[in-house]
């Protein structure tokens, strides 16, 4: 029995089931099973249904407010690491709080830092994320990290515009390293930066649009549409900058507050974001501009080459080449 | 500057504001200032107002579900000490989680010793709590903690009957200790213990109880009241046996679901709760046998000593001393 | 040979060689061979004799004063550790200072933490032991551990007593969880338990029975019997109140002081201990209402299930089924 | 003698010690003596000459190449350890191997990261560093880290321009926030961006301009100036979108290989660098075009604080009104 | 209270409560009140009788076998700890298991660095030792560590004889650099070295002697005396070639098995050992040869300059002047 | 895939690639891939070719000076442990700064146990060692470590003289033990020390040899040759004393400052070193008393060993037997 080929376990935490459903499919294996018990003060207890003494195992879960997404990650970790698992890869597609990754004022607190030694304290021995909001973060881990990338996918969506009609537009200045790569991927493509300015108390922010996007498509490219406030600004001037056509990316669909009503008041004509966290249908079916790509070949074929010992850095070598068949429309999400 | 007397430094977050606010009337120090704020995604943002640099600071969070008021303690540790604190000492009046202190199955978390890591990784010093679920919850923590108890309230609440009149009742086997304890301060007093046992898919609970009740006061002894179903049940029980008259008490008042209801219906005169868990108003209006004892006093009188490397233990001592004045009913909150 | 199945090495230390030799006798290997040495000034001195680079071994050893026994683990561990052996699994069957969990008074060491603590620090990978004094000492690790239970054992050796007849005892407050566990495994059993209370300073110790036991079976149990003072008072009032029989059962035979003398002059008919702890042979033979019971089938068991990455969790519950043929009495000891 | 206030031991290491003699005339203090060895075969060997048990001490050394400057400073904190310090903080002017924070491709290490780890174990206790590459590699520590910023000295320098015909230049896309920093510190100022290609094997690389610069003083802002390659082609790209104007500032002048040469026939009118890194006279005499600012006020009076266990961020509020007697130019260093 | 200077707390473990009261003498306090217990199963049990809150203790206890030493240290480290003491220094008269400071053979354990390592856990700041069988045991804890040397006290012992008649002997090729210490402290006497080889099974040991003694007076000097034999047998080879007086003196009594016996019919003539280990008087009174020289005012006098944070390294420096009162003969213990 | 028997991946840094390639030979592996570059700042930055997910590896470094060696190394073992390799074995034939390895004065850092534990923040599992400075220096590591000597390899070549006419001398008091091992493993050889003692400030040292040298053939042993200063001297006295040839043998030649030149003004015949530093070929070339012993094969076949889990104590007894084919002079190297 030792020495059979180990199963491959996948576990899944309950924020983001949709997707841990695609993995698995794409994996083809059952999500593990792991009993969810909320008592009626609302503490969390879970329990593993399988026997993982010895095993390499995956646990699946986004770190989204709120807290209870990440606390459940932790006693997920905890539970299997006292399980005598041999091995413990904890797969982030979303990683909540990426953007408190240092101090801007003093006595902040670096709550990303904080995260990724909560995860590593709990038992973790690995980490993949996915287009976290500073590569840096990788290095609040003393365990191997990955963060992977769905820029790939969003260049494929948009390969087959000639490239010098393209204008990659990064919404604010902190994005542009983003930007650029994307730019990268679709060579002959042009680059410009929204930068902010606070007026006065009185007056709301004002955008100012460096780079030329005169008769091009635009393409804004953020890591996480949150309030979406950002972008109906940006569209608006890239409109006013005359503009032909916009369309805007970001990996994590955060669509929180009036998002879905200012997507749907902007100037962009397509939103393309993954299913890293799960979006209310409700909201997408509010929003027609909204279409879903999926990150669930990217994660299964990952933790396919993790379990198999095989190199993670080739996947998106490959991906150029397999691309096709990889890196798909989810057409069951949204179409 | 350096070796004038350190200011007293006590910080609260927000699960248990009423009962921060007392502890900084007891200690006649404001309490310090800090910022929060919560992110249109959720997520919560905080940084200390004042600098606490070389500072000995307090911080007092009660970790009840949800997880965002364990994380939001976390989160001002990891400010606080990176802000160079000194010493963080952190009082939670009530810690979550801790019935999940061992493993009763295979496979299974232990929570409470997980948050203990969890408190330890963000930079804590020290921990008070106050009547944990187990003592040996203490043990989790290689951080010097101390556990008070609110025991000693709840004895002196009842010091005018009559000892030998006086039954204290377990409502559980587990929580045999706590009664004896009780008894123990009220010398002569007897002890009677329920048990329950589950009959069959088609039967509810069934309880027993061991022990003599018939024409004495029982006193009914928790740690914890959450569903209050067990205490409802165990009061019908003792009634029946022909108990005169029945007072329940319990540091934590957890009162989720039907508790308010099941106290009204059950056969219970007064309960008696501390302040550590923030009860709602609305519950006590409903319920009139409540009463609320603080323990806002014992809290600020450890951190009194505390900050000046005064003896803890002596607290007990004295409190039976000079009681009266440390330990009142808490008439502002519930009369 | 990398990849041929890796052998099971066990090897054990000094306190307990008896169970030792059971134990490998059940899993059919000798005992891994290890030079053990005492210098002249008393220092231990140790070698393993066998390679164990890149095995995963077992190590035997209760840790019950003198603390030579505990030492002499922590000089195994940090040997077989520097030796390269992948994973180290200790078994513990009797865990010394177990009763030394948490702070009863100010200024008191948690030695069972502190235990755990050299354990860890030492080099173990994961624990294994029976019948902690508290449960909770499983969250004293933050590596693996498993608390077997001797129970069943007991359980089984009464099960042909109608369990209406049948009145589990116990002889203080602090164990009365483990009487109710004794009585769920005998369905229909009843409930007792003793309170010791100290009368004053000329007056002895006063026990106080609540709970009947007229007519009935009474069966003690306890995790350790060590003078058996408790054990003596407990079975005079038992008998006092009418009980026709009187079985004591306790896991760990310590057996100190004029325990022997006690049992010998109590009302128990007949005591049931485990071979955690080496008995001496005079002992038994002083006292013949001891009968041992040998938990080397369920240590066994469970390294067996261990090195076979199978669930531990399922030994309890196939012993239900293969109870005889697992769970015998030990003849060649006791009989 | 021990409540006595504590001296200030301020310890330098050999990497910048032009730097050190400024600091300690700032503090008022002397370097505390340390004895540097360096045995014939390389080793370095080293001893305090003063005790520092109890103490809080500090130890200035930037970690630019080659390693002997890191690992002079780990020995010194190593021997200041052992001797019984009671604190120690590093002031790391020039934090070296910052850029490698991140893995940018598969299997490369994150030296950064790396870095912190060994200096947290060599022992320090608190780290002071000035404009790091990103900002997030102040969450790389575990102990407190303030990163201090050379931008304000920048902006003091420009003041006097009128700020609507400044333009502030990012020399690459990863350097938007600095130069948006320096533009927010002069209200009305314009941005730009410089974009480089690679164009193919056989051209060299292309640089793009974001942005309008046409007729207005360009200051391009970097945190490094190393070789000066993307120095010398942006301002020629700047030239020729026709800026009347420009000059360069960087926090740290590393200034290697053909840096001058490459200054020198640049269209850059005036450099501003810092003293973080101590620069050869050489170099200075035979580039006229660079000024130095020094950082010996900033780090003395943040010294000063956190020795006097006063804010830090307070620094820079005040420097807003103190700044001309705080940060002024060092007319000794290069004039 | 916090302002005022902290008390020197001085607790003693019971390895050797004669040399603690010596030094308690010389601090000029008492020894700090600790309840010790011993349970009737073996197990150790103690109490702080004084709150340690904020304080900075001493702890002494040697750690020759048995473990019970060792673990009582351990122990009164936890709880003292526990206790929230603010710093925990730990002298060690005489460490135990100095000698298994490395591999000698495969698969043997590094006994030293584990208790250094168990040490640190348990929760000690600081280590003093004296004469530590290798200096690079003090490289085993991270911790500041301290070897004080009862060398200078031997040196002074033997300087009105004219060192140009002294010949210094190491018993063995290990001891060769403590012979040469004591040889620099004697400026002009000689060096000579035993050199033991093992013959074949049938014949004992023989020591070959290399260096010159004719005539001379011979300095036998060792780290531990354990069972006297090396020193028996080397006392005759130095006899047979010609010494005509022979002095032996080493740091550690331990003077186990036969030791008082081979003593006394050894060639030496007399014998200075320290009470760095409690000699039994019984033995003393055996064995005339041997005189005592006390280690308490070495122990004594860097504490108090510990606690006063002055430097412990001038203590060596200053005995040379101060040293006729600092160092004397400790006639109550023996003469 | 996974279960396939994993390839053996040896990595070498760049300070001694002539022995990774005769190590490589021996193997039959080629070296494992790995891009080192030099930024133009001095930047060192590296990146493994090959994947070494879940692969057990293989580093060898020497880190003599310069620092950019020990560098070099933690950051190859950063990148490696991040790209998920499953167990780092690092191979260092020369550890540096290993004769800092304890405190001779106050104030001194201890530069060997720094380094350990720098190794092992860096993410080593496991070390070996070439003749270190001290046995001791073993236990600087917690992790490991096997220390092989190559006193084999200098036994061998002194077989065929007839032992009693050998006399091995050590340098000085702190060589007996390596001088004494030699002479284990050439039964009936003599021993001899030299010690040195400082005259005067105005004269030279002065050595002095302890034992008899006349009309015997001298074996002078040493772990480093440095400046080769003692050696020179010794080489001296001992020609003085009468000795018919002498010879010197050292595992590691450092050979700094005019070492060479000194070696040749020496009394010595002939010098033996091992290739674990590197040794500039026009040294050689320079003296041709140097013949140098490789250590490739022990070091091979070690790695062999450990990578299929067989015993390493071991190579050291068949080294006996077999050593004539294990143990030969390298005649590439130098003949």
């Amino acid at each position: 029995m030792r020495n059979s080929p180990p199963a491959l376990l996948f576990f899944s935490g309950n924020s983001n089931m949709n997707l841990a459903l695609k993995v698995s499919k794409y994996l083809g294996v059952p999500i593990a099973g792991m009993t969810f018990e909320r008592f009626q003060d609302g503490e969390i207890h879970l329990k593993s249904e399988v026997s993982v003494r010895g095993q390499e195992i995956y646990i699946m879960q986004s770190t989204n407010p709120p807290s209870d997404n990440l606390f459940e990650l932790l006693i997920m970790i905890d539970a299997l690491k006292r399980a005598s698992a041999e091995k413990i890869t904890v797969i982030i597609p979303y990683f909540g709080y990426a953007r408190q990754d240092r101090k801007t004022q003093g006595r902040e607190p670096i709550t990303a830092r904080l995260i990724a030694n909560l995860i590593e304290t709990a038992g973790a021995n690995r980490v993949i994320s996915i287009d976290l909001h500073a590569g840096q973060i990788q290095g609040f881990f003393d365990i191997p990290s990955d963060n992977l990338t769905a820029v790939l996918l969003f260049a494929q969506a948009f390969k087959q515009i000639p490239a010098e009609d393209l204008v990659i537009v990064s919404p604010d200045v902190g994005g542009v390293n983003r930007a650029k790569n994307l730019s990268n991927l679709l060579p002959g493509s042009h680059l410009a930066i929204c930068s902010k300015s606070r007026m006065s108390k009185d007056k709301v922010d004002d955008i100012k649009l460096i780079g030329e996007v005169k008769d091009k498509i635009a393409i804004i490219i953020d890591d996480i549409i949150s309030t979406a406030s950002t972008l109906q600004l940006a569209s608006h001037e890239i409109k006013n900058q005359g503009s032909k056509e916009i369309y805007a990316c970001a990996t994590h669909g955060m669509l929180v507050g009036s998002a879905i009503d200012k997507l749907n008041h902007s100037a962009i004509d397509k939103v393309l974001v993954t299913d890293s966290i799960q979006i209310d249908p409700l909201k997408l079916a509010a929003c027609p501009k909204i279409k879903i790509v999926t990150v669930a070949p990217l994660i299964g074929e990952v933790i396919n080459r993790i379990h198999n010992n095989a190199s993670v850095s080739e996947v998106f070598e490959e991906a150029d080449v397999n691309g096709v068949s990889l890196f798909v429309f989810d057409n069951e999400v949204n179409n």
